[in-house]
């Protein structure tokens, strides 16, 4: 298994015994103090080989265990990871691309990629000998949280917003998680998470504060390198809300580099719905040499998983991606509609709309030349549509009626 | 790639040259003539070892092509199959079994075990040459096809009863299959497909007509034997409503015994709902000496996926599950209610009711004394219950209301 070296503060630089901090770095705070995992690469560069993840024989991102902060012997039953990465050839060549690949994680436990986190960070509270979890969330990171505390038989905590969507709330419920619908904002409920986990000794899995997320999260990196056979893509497409997806997607492509296993990182790309676009606003301050300062804006979007206003991972996002020389782009609505009303039809894969959000991203940035023909690009289907069927499916036609005759499809299919 | 040496008459027995017949015996017709894949097991037996298939290294049904009648060559992007088998431990003791294990198929690309039925199905088209592909159906077959038709990038038609509820309609449409709206009853959908399809040339899925069907379902049996390291269970659970899944499961663990790979197949035992359970009728009658003829009968379950009364695949489903020497058992809708919300609760799977079922059916088999203490036993969870929450979740208690303050949390805590 991995051994980290250091918990390190993104901002102060400040290092940390591993394990001595469960979440922030204590000077820096909650939002701008977020921790990374740093591992002896130059020893684990020796070491590792691009067979030696396959040798495993895990189809589950536990392949990856010596990249990560704890054992196999601490994971639950649910597989997270390995997911498929379909090639598109012909959705390659119509928009003069020479390959495009999707990644659909989708086909996760709980139908996303916050699976990846939750997988890690359940695992780390059973080496660290903690008897119950907590999260403040409404989406794809509690209902994953609810699903691996069920399989790992201890307690779950959510703290939701009192107005959470009913279904979401309901499918928390299902997997036996105590839901605590919190009377005010979705800060308040997640400020409400924090104190109630530090009083209870329950392990918070909330976003971004805890460095178990990321370190979940960049398997799905390592897994599209393993996949393509070392092929590096010349672009990755992620859809952003907290920031804590793309960071953990840009960390497993540096890590690579750092071992000696790939020679470049893709240019990473994080795509934001126009009206929520913190953090590429964040990107935009800092490429005019700005500090990189969390942000508090307002969100309104279609794309429910990335509707965040005020994103919990923003330093991370912003310097991982610029470590790449990728950058972010905002895509409209509509835009994000078409594109998950194109995906299924064209692949065969039904994203949720953040998760069509990247398609929509790839799409902008072909149009505005920052993607140049030829180039080869990678895109992160990070949620199933079946968790919203009808924010996918608005305004589509519906089936064509008939008698039951054969004249009557002969007629409708001249039509 | 496998080779079948004949379709076979599952009625009469008459063997046909492969592919020189597409979908039923011109003598027995369409619901008592479906067709066998013959495999030369004799030969095949003496190459295969239980690590032929992981030598593979595809984490896809395809790793059995051997045993499959078209090569992977022809089979489509989406990755079907390779779904992971969880063990249960908790679970088994409080059971008082000595292991329960758990196939979760609602991992698949459409999230059902009908994909590896589509899968082979669809190999089976491109390597005949047909450009499209059609299927009656409103369910989990459907969506299936109409997903794996995308990848394809070739036309699907689907035919389904006017009154089919709209959001499996919408996802079809999603999928851009053609869906014809019938103005009639299924079993007229069912017919004018089969018409359609004849004057068009389009390659018919529909249940069990179409014999790849038991060949792609076969592989949930395949699969569980190797990643259980050659282990048979017990007793295996299978949800039935038209007999094509239970016929493929039951046929895989006859194909490891046939090819020296097994000693033994488990007992198989097909669940239905007591109110749609023209099946387990069937089997009954069987025992009791008569023939085992098409069934009729009306049908009525919350379970959706198994509501079925004119079930396709009667004589192979009871003749199958009978060479294993399982049966049938029928449970009550309350039953795969309340097993349809202790899955995820207990092991993080969210079923959807007929995949629930199976579970129900293992409880009620417990009680009844047919599985004794000690046994071992796997269930299969068929389709995920994303696709019908609200059927899944009916009845569960809400969320605990609380203001935004600790003690609050802990008032709740306390209760």
């Amino acid at each position: 298994m991995g051994e980290p070296v250091a918990f390190r503060c993104v901002s102060c630089g400040r290092e940390y015994e591993p394990w001595s901090v469960d979440y922030t770095c204590p000077r820096c705070g909650p939002r701008a103090g977020t921790l990374e995992v740093i591992y002896d690469y130059k020893s684990l560069g020796r070491r590792l080989t691009p067979a030696s993840f396959a040798e495993t024989r895990r189809p589950s991102l536990w392949r990856y265990e010596e990249l990560l902060p704890t054992g196999v012997e601490h994971a639950v039953s649910l597989r997270a990871g390995w997911t498929p990465t379909y090639a598109c050839r012909t959705l390659a060549a119509e928009l003069g691309l020479s390959a495009l690949w999707v990644k659909d994680d989708s086909l996760n436990p709980t139908a996303s990629y916050k699976d990846r986190a939750t997988a890690v960070a359940v695992a780390a509270a059973r080496k660290l000998g903690r008897e119950a979890c907590s999260c403040a969330s409404t989406g794809n990171a509690a209902t994953s949280l609810a699903g691996f505390c069920a399989s790992a038989g201890i307690p779950c905590h959510i703290f939701v917003p009192k107005d959470a969507p009913k279904p979401k709330v309901a499918q928390l419920i299902a997997f036996g998680a105590l839901v605590f619908a919190v009377d005010g904002t979705y800060d308040q409920a997640f400020d409400l998470c924090s104190e109630a986990s530090a009083r209870f000794g329950w392990y918070n899995r909330s976003a971004a504060i805890n460095p178990m997320n990321v370190e979940g999260k960049k398997t799905g990196a390592l897994e599209l390198w393993e996949q393509l056979e070392g092929k590096i893509p010349d672009y990755v497409l992620v859809p952003v809300g907290d920031g804590s997806v793309i960071s953990g997607i840009a960390k497993g492509f540096s890590e690579l580099v750092w071992l000696g296993l790939a020679e470049r990182t893709p240019k990473v790309y994080g795509v934001q719905a126009s009206g929520a676009a913190a953090i590429a606003h964040a990107f935009q301050r800092h490429l005019r040499g700005d500090p990189i300062l969390p942000a508090d804006e307002p969100a309104e979007t279609l794309a429910d998983s990335i509707k965040v206003g005020k994103p919990r991972d923003v330093v991370k996002a912003v310097r991982y991606v610029a470590a790449t020389g990728g950058g972010f782009v905002t895509v409209e609505d509509e835009e994000i509609l078409a594109a998950g009303q194109a995906l299924p039809r064209r692949i065969g894969v039904f994203a949720e709309p953040a998760a069509a959000a990247a398609y929509a991203g790839l799409l902008s940035l072909l149009r505005s030349g920052v993607i140049p023909e030829g180039a080869t690009a990678a895109v992160f289907i990070t949620g199933s549509g079946l968790k919203d069927p009808e924010g996918v499916l608005r305004g589509l036609p519906g089936p064509t009626v008939i008698p039951p005759e054969l004249q009557a499809v002969e007629r409708a299919l001249s039509q």
